[in-house]
């Protein structure tokens, strides 16, 4: 395989329709092949309010009962992917869409913790990069919604995020894999109200230096520290931008490059 | 390609958690390549009631409004599509789901009719036979909800049996299709209320005398007239049948065989 894209959007890209839209013309006119990650936005959770269903939230966490499982299948495994796919294709960009039940893509099992049951919430076992491979020869774009599966019939909502890092580390065995995680934000910001302070750089050395300075926003902390865990396992870059600068961040002039100190 | 099965299955399948568990199971035991083909059974009507979206019926047919579109498309290609796909998987079955938008598996253009319009409602226009040959090389078994697209980027939502017919039709040309129906009954009965009654084969002679002798159920009438445009088609067999009967369907000791008269 050549080089390789894996991507995640946002909530914020999929709740905008125009920008869902501009974003996927954007993508299809990416050359090369790429893994295209996402979740459901706030469709799901405005459709459980509608619903009547009670979402739990335990410690910031939400929790997946069989009711949420439900609608988040029905929103990202449906909804949300299939509109995503049926638009790639009008824009002559060749996709499939895949949960992690098809072809055992994303295996997982149920979290296990001790103190709070997360329900129906899957932790990543294994990607399947065989059927990567094959489905490339077919297709430019993987359009891979965030629910897995325990290969024993249950289906398991699953972080974004974790599944573009996972598929991103497990490629990077056989080939080049730039990880894109694309959020509100223009990159990591040395001010979060300002989005003209885009750190364009970032090696370890200089995110333990900002740490320090408590300059780096509180929640920016767990991304580089998954975007440096990607880059250990093998990924060749991780670049954290915004969705509507796709272009620019694949050509390397926007967002935020998270790689090895030079 | 070897022989191939396209099997379409009823609401009254999907809606019984049991059913369905047992249908996938005989299935996954059915050696050799199989399309099954689904809608959604009654979890959509279901799921719009709850949502508060009337459902508009003119002249016995839904219209496929913006929002039930949307609902037939979460519960089509995303909760009923995923959940068989992962029981088959857990069944040792290797599947994959689709959609017709996925690889442009199959384009249909959105209904014209003079004097009602259906609304987001597809009519075939192609199958991509291409795209079956070369998932059939990885994967037993493809599922396929009744969500199209008119490659414009407009998904459609598109009637299941009309869609298992075009893709037995288009696969027919390569290879022997059989096409079996799943509904509630064993077959085509000579007593309606008589599941004895089963007219095990069914040639165009004897059903335009039973027509003629009224003895033919109404609703059977469009079945049967579809199944011999189908095997007109080249379609090697149409059986019409019970879900629960998949395996002696298979083998040929259940449900009605339509074929050319001997």
């Amino acid at each position: 395989m050549g080089d390789i894209f894996v991507i995640k959007i946002g909530g914020n890209v999929i709740d905008d329709a125009n920008a869902l839209a501009a974003f996927l013309q954007d993508l299809s006119a990416v050359s090369g092949k790429k893994v295209l990650v996402h979740g459901g936005g706030k469709i799901a959770t405005r459709m459980a309010e509608q619903l009547g269903i009670p979402q739990q939230i335990v410690e910031g966490r939400r929790i997946t009962d069989a009711e949420t499982l439900k609608i988040a299948t029905m929103v990202y495994a449906g909804y949300v992917n299939k509109n995503i796919v049926a638009m790639l294709q009008a824009n002559g960009c060749s996709a499939i869409g895949m949960s992690g039940a098809d072809g055992n893509l994303v295996q997982s099992h149920k979290r296990v913790n001790a103190s709070i049951d997360y329900g129906y919430v899957g932790d990543v076992d294994q990607i399947n990069t065989q059927l990567i491979r094959q489905l490339f020869d077919m297709f430019d774009t993987i359009v891979v919604s965030s629910i897995t599966h325990d290969n024993k019939g249950q289906l398991l909502n699953t972080n974004a995020d974790t599944i573009a890092q996972e598929i991103a580390k497990a490629l990077s065995k056989e080939c080049n894999v730039d990880l894109v995680y694309c959020f509100e934000k223009k990159g990591v910001l040395l001010d979060i109200n300002n989005e003209g302070s885009v750190v364009p750089k970032m090696d370890r050395f200089k995110f333990e230096k900002l740490k320090e300075l408590g300059v780096i926003y509180e929640g920016m902390i767990p991304k580089l520290t998954n975007a440096f865990a990607a880059v250990d396992s093998g990924v060749r870059k991780v670049i954290i931008g915004n969705a509507a600068e796709l272009k620019q961040i694949i050509s390397g002039n926007a967002g935020t490059v998270i790689a090895h100190g030079e």
